[in-house]
């Protein structure tokens, strides 16, 4: 892509109601567009790191039997009152209308009902069990609250997965090859070092959930973490009881401020009792689905990992999901330097090497400054000294110095 | 995929009050599952189908410089005032909720009202244009009835794509290669000998609009059309002026029912004037940016091709859509029959063609009648017979013969 065919550019006007650091950089950089507070539009740039998250998810998801389906974001009214979360009062963050009949439809904030009762079609024996199925969805929950940019939205894709089991034991099974699963991804998108599985609460359903939780200050959870252990306890469950039932020490545990980029629970058979999603078992008995429910919150990474990964200059992005691998910026509109990044351009493209030019005619500094705020793991600057030498002048966002390497080096260095 | 690992599986039982055929052999065959009228989830065997349109329409949009983003489906009520178009009374499709302080949202039915406004961040001088955006976006239409399937919904897909352009001229060539791009999409769908490019209404912004029309009895336009020129004419605009127009004969005209699958719309300046969209041309003086609207119902031409390629049997999906190239299926439970089709899938799957095996322990006849009723291109059946001889059964959906090959013509055949 040429930043001359590109519509978006960067800008320093951004909302003054824009308080988090994530949607200001994002906004800074083109990558996103506000709508209002916690609605956001993903611009080319944005979108490219979006389908790389959920690429890297969906591979996963896929390498532990997930099937790929999409649910609708309007949903019935009876289905909520069966479980009881219909009514404004048990769940604050329905957004609500009505279709010509008057009959009222809600927006999908979760899919847990939905897919459930779905899956009344489709279970009928132990036979057609286990099942998991996953989507990419986009939630819209109407929050009080929207301040932490693209951390917490009124709109938001979020990977949500349902298993379904016949037994405690094959739902225990499936829940552990979830959490490998979700311990990868993180690992994949760079934030596993700081991600931490995390006891919380179960709520009405079993004792405790699990969440995954990225240490980083604009996070609105506080956990007690063991290092070397790499767990967690929410402050929500956080006592001595369960400090020792996981054999941690209280002294050896660190509060710190974490954000939640994804949570398992465990349903059991309450959610199958409440819609009547029933298998006939090897006896011939029917028995009640156990069910589970894992979620990701996919712009939320995308937001936490602006956060953890930005410094006073800009984002930089984990090369696995950088909108592009390389910043190629000339320096002047000279025929041999333009020529030279002519040249190298196509030849990263035939590489398969992913490479964004800053093409346009700009002073050097408005390039630099580009290159530093969007964060693109290489930066390449092609001067008439550089072509001179016939080498080229390549640093990492992630460090200071720069190396001048010739074409060889620099296939080396990039096309793997 | 294996049928085993599937949680979906055929079906004679569908809702009672779904009319259309394109829902009944889409539910049957557990493609999708119904919400409510017209909103429909997509199962994994139909998200494959969605995927494999959008990626087509993504590579030719791409392929005329369009840029892909995706906006949102919470809407500012301000932006629809000042195009008069938020009132009940002007449109009567909205789904409208209200933010927690009691500020009123839509859901967004159509995006050209966000985008324009969002590229007032983007367009200042003539040098930022011309621009082209799309996204595929779930829209929400309250529908009074919704009873054509999935070809009219209240949720659907759409490939909506608006282009920014300085002057009429610029506008004129965008818009004639977005219409070459789209016959190109409709040729690659299979449909294009059935599609139509035709004159429609052009409302208040321009004398004509261009529909794309699909000829098909469940279509809800009637479109006037030469069968030659491969020209059309919808019945709202059709009359004698238009007709020597287009220099078409009256009597060669054929009168013919059709689905709208796409539209293409010039705007002209309105929009951005009432939205407020200027530029600097070359002259340093400001002008209003000329607007077009491009649309693809992504979900509508899945039920259309569903409508054309159907007979009583089923599906026959054109091999470029189709959710797996082969109906893989073994008769009886024999191990050497197993085997031989366990070797034959995992041929085909390193030869890359998508292959589905109906693995299942279950009748001939139940087998026959899902890979009909699925509609995949090919069905390959072992048997006894078939391992002995050392051949493979190959029959095409659209075909009625059957005939044995051996694996070399086998793979000569499919893996094109």
């Amino acid at each position: 892509m040429k930043a001359t065919q590109l519509f978006t550019h960067s800008t320093k006007e951004i909302p003054s109601d824009e308080t988090s650091k994530n949607a200001q950089l994002l906004l800074r950089a083109g990558f996103i567009s506000k709508e209002m507070a916690g609605v956001y539009a993903y611009l080319p740039l944005g979108l490219r790191v979006i389908e790389k998250i959920k690429a890297i998810v969906r591979e996963e998801m896929n390498a532990i039997d997930g099937q790929e389906i999409i649910m609708t974001s309007l949903q019935q009214k009876e289905l909520w009152e069966k479980t009881d979360r219909w009514d404004d009062e048990k769940v604050d963050i329905w957004f609500k209308s009505a279709l010509k009949n008057g009959t009222e439809v809600g927006f999908g904030w979760s899919h847990e009902e939905q897919i459930t009762n779905m899956m009344r079609n489709f279970v009928h024996s132990y036979k057609d069990l286990p099942q998991s199925m996953y989507q990419f969805q986009t939630k819209l929950r109407n929050e009080l609250r929207a301040k932490s940019g693209i951390m917490r939205g009124r709109e938001f894709v979020m990977k949500d997965m349902y298993t379904y089991a016949h037994s405690d034991e094959e739902h225990q099974k499936i829940y552990d090859k979830v959490t490998q699963a979700y311990l990868k991804i993180f690992d994949r998108l760079g934030v596993g070092d700081k991600t931490y599985l995390t006891y919380a609460s179960g709520g009405a359903f079993t004792e405790f959930s699990h969440e995954f939780q990225t240490i980083t200050d604009a996070g609105e959870d506080i956990v007690y973490l063991d290092e070397s252990k790499k767990l967690a306890i929410n402050e929500e469950v956080y006592n001595d009881e369960i400090i020792s039932r996981l054999s941690l020490n209280k002294k050896t545990l660190k509060k710190v401020k974490t954000a939640e980029v994804g949570n398992i629970f465990s349903f059991g058979t309450a959610k199958s009792k409440q819609l009547d999603l029933k298998f006939t078992n090897k006896e011939g008995k029917e028995e009640y689905v156990v069910l589970g429910s894992y979620g990701i919150g996919i712009t939320r990474l995308m937001g936490v990992i602006v956060e953890l990964f930005s410094d006073e200059k800009g984002m930089v992005w984990p090369e696995s999901i950088a909108p592009y691998k390389v910043y190629l910026a000339q320096l002047g509109q000279d025929k041999v330097v333009l020529d030279a990044a002519k040249r190298l351009y196509d030849i990263l493209i035939k590489n398969n090497v992913e490479v964004f030019w800053d093409d346009r005619d700009a002073r050097p500094g408005e390039k630099f400054s580009d290159a530093d705020l969007y964060g693109f793991p290489y930066r390449i600057v092609i001067s008439q000294n550089t072509t001179k030498a016939n080498e080229y002048e390549v640093k990492r966002r992630d460090q200071q110095e720069a190396n001048n390497l010739t074409i060889d080096e620099l296939l080396n260095l990039l096309a793997r």
